[in-house]
């Protein structure tokens, strides 16, 4: 069966919800990674129902089409990029809010709300769902639960795992499977909701979420940055932070070319030569204790502190942090990776993107979320193609996460631009262990063939 | 092969861990459900290391021998009883641990330790694991992990999936994989970590893993009871404490059975007739402002309302709910059954288990864990087996709370004694999916066969 054929049985069943404009297909190569499929998808189907994601699957499953399934598009690692033969599956319209239980602290949503929207919808139950990623403004719930898609504040609020309690997931055949539990407890068999969480579309197609919920019992917060003469002096002073017992609900470090990136792009004043920043929010009843505790803390690891003495003035210190991207992007085309360390480890981690650096003559602008240890180190190159010798000092950043027990993937997930480095992490047995779960769910290999288990 | 050589095998291999003492195989028959396995296993062998387990799978695998793990055998599903021609391979002895890291908020350890040793040992660092099971002095973590059993305190800490970073198993042939981080965030590849947790002996043997702590911030705590005149009200109290924002550390439920069969066993005045009781432990820096604030909810909602007053009278309110299972087994023969509903739909569970004990002409003590919607009737009958009638109101009960949208198993595990209700829960579709997945791990079905799935 050809492309066309393919083509006309989705229009057949499926109508105008399946564009083939060269723009549409266009758009569908590429997601927020710099990283771009080489041709472009058959079609784009913007599925509006779970029915239409069925349909899509039943189609895709008789012919043998590959499938991507897309959000927003606002990946970091390729894992939506649709290309040649491939039907790129959008559930970016499939945007409600279904239910909303304050009582029992969970709402049921489909996957394409943004969590800006969701947040919104939220706020007047005074409910919140933590999971925080920078891109909440542009990024759907959906494609955080795909790639476990995380954020600032995990180590106070917990990883997207820990607020999922159930999905519905449509098979590479198009069978619909509820998983999981409307329940705060529950260990009825295999905990495959958690497995689908950052399978990143190669086990279904995730079409519905019940999210566990938080009061927003949070809304006070206190904001305090503390400059440090240099990177690895502000990672000591987070590692303070974290031994000392306290526990910002964010603590974020960037180092001084991020910071002066940032600053060039808002034009404010530049900040001193080599310094880096911690910025650290406090919240809940002892936000001001708390900040005051952080406060000496940083003093004592060396740290000029201020505190936010105004709503105004936080606010300007948060737009700092989340300019990082946009700031990247006047550098030029930036690979943004995501490795992940024992909070105990990150002045070592710092250390050695020092050497990488000197290694390659390079340089790379490093934010980190220090809470929990997760790195966003930036190599910034010229041209769409990251270049080889990127990729080598990439490949070197990666291993020396590992050696420090940490990880290649903090949040973004592997998607294309990590799946050559999957086995190194894993190992081989266990590589092909969950390369054998997935094929227990897609036995034809139709679901986002070439990510993740492709080496 | 016959047992015997299967038993030489493990002699020749793993010498004097081999025990095949006819106390030490009745014993294996059993946990601490009621039910015990038809005969008795050909052996326990007492592993002391990851390599004995390895061993003793290599053997089983090659023999095609069935596996039945055990830790302190204290499990409420008969998960892991081991009957005739099967090996129980008991990790309680494997019970260190193995590393603490007040700076990463991590330990490692061996599955055996007891909850309470772990306790014990994290106690010194200012770090606490969360998960609670009600009988943490005899429970071991590799349990709690081998169920997902979570106790008391999930509404406000989470389950054991929340707490657990990392496992090691070894697959059914010897294989040693380590999976998960040591990083507070990690999506490299498939969560196979919480794939494990609560695969009851399916999958692997779990012989080490890596716990998420947190810091004993919550010392002080305050205890506060509330007297309903029935259980219907004291659900709708409870109810109405999760509606009002407050976040209790604990919140139990007893029902007046429950309460007056432990005020005999602990010979304490009767309660009034009826009467059921909610007791609640609010924890943190703002303890005693929830407390407060909870006893007026309680107040408000009918219920007679006591803050304890000292440490004494505080851990008396404790030791009331934590001998509900002593006090059980002076009734009888008990099977503790352990459903899950969303928390709003608590007032009607409880007229289903009403309308249960009218139709049977039974009564059914019931606990409850309210703050997270985990009830735990408890059928009490004459004699070792449970009876066919007392079976049938079991089903009534695991439907009612299918159709309030709740769950079989809340804590405690499918094991034997629910295994022919999990395709009610799964649907056919997921239960083969599950199926399929668990032979992933163990292609020959030698790992805890006739638990979980078979029907």
């Amino acid at each position: 069966m050809t492309g066309v054929d393919v083509v006309r049985l989705l229009r057949e069943r499926l109508g105008d919800r399946v564009d083939t404009s060269p723009g549409a297909r266009d758009l569908a190569r590429a997601d927020k990674s710099g990283h771009a499929a080489g041709g472009a998808p058959l079609a784009v189907v913007h599925a509006a129902s779970v029915a239409d994601v069925q349909e899509t699957l039943r189609i895709a499953h008789a012919t043998g089409t590959p499938v991507v399934t897309r959000g927003a598009g606002t990946g970091l690692a390729g894992g939506a990029n649709a290309g040649t033969g491939e039907i790129a599956l959008s559930v970016r319209r499939m945007d409600r809010v279904l239910e909303v239980r304050p009582d029992d602290l969970l709402a049921v949503v489909e996957p394409g709300i943004l969590n800006a929207d969701l947040d919104a919808a939220l706020e007047p139950y005074g409910l919140w769902w933590p999971p925080d990623p920078a891109s909440r403004e542009i990024s759907t719930v959906g494609g955080n639960i795909a790639t476990g898609a995380g954020g600032l504040l995990c180590a106070k609020y917990g990883v997207v795992r820990d607020a999922v309690l159930a999905v519905d997931i449509v098979l590479a055949d198009g069978r619909l499977l509820h998983l999981g539990h409307r329940t705060v407890k529950g260990v009825t068999g295999l905990d495959l909701t958690s497995l689908v969480i950052g399978s990143e579309g190669t086990l279904g197609v995730i079409v519905g979420a019940t999210l566990k919920l938080r009061r927003r019992s949070t809304a006070h917060t206190r904001t305090l940055t503390a400059v440090f003469p240099d990177v690895r002096a502000a990672a000591r002073g987070s590692s303070a932070v974290t031994a000392s017992g306290a526990q910002p609900a964010i603590m974020e470090l960037m180092d001084a070319l991020s910071l002066a990136a940032v600053h060039r792009l808002l034009q404010l004043p530049a900040p001193a030569a080599e310094a880096a920043q911690l910025t650290v929010q406090t919240d809940g009843p002892g936000a001001d204790a708390e900040a005051e505790q952080i406060a000496a803390v940083l003093t004592a690891a060396g740290g000029t502190v201020r505190l936010a003495e105004s709503e105004a003035e936080a606010a300007l210190l948060w737009r700092i942090r989340r300019s990082m991207h946009p700031a990247m992007e006047t550098l030029g085309t930036t690979l943004i990776e995501d490795v992940s360390v024992p909070r105990s480890r990150l002045p070592e981690m710092f250390d050695e993107i020092a050497r990488i650096e000197r290694a390659y003559g390079i340089r790379i602008p490093t934010v980190c979320h220090a809470g929990d240890g997760n790195l966003h180190p930036n190599f910034v190159f010229a041209g769409p193609e990251v270049p080889p010798e990127i990729w080598e000092a990439a490949d070197e950043l990666f291993r020396a996460a590992l050696r420090l027990g940490g990880t290649l993937t903090g949040e973004h997930g592997v998607g294309v631009l990590k799946r050559r480095w999957l086995a190194d992490e894993l190992g081989d047995d266990q590589w092909q262990l969950q390369r054998d779960i997935a094929r227990v769910f897609d036995p034809t290999g139709i679901l986002n063939p070439g990510k993740v288990f492709d080496r």
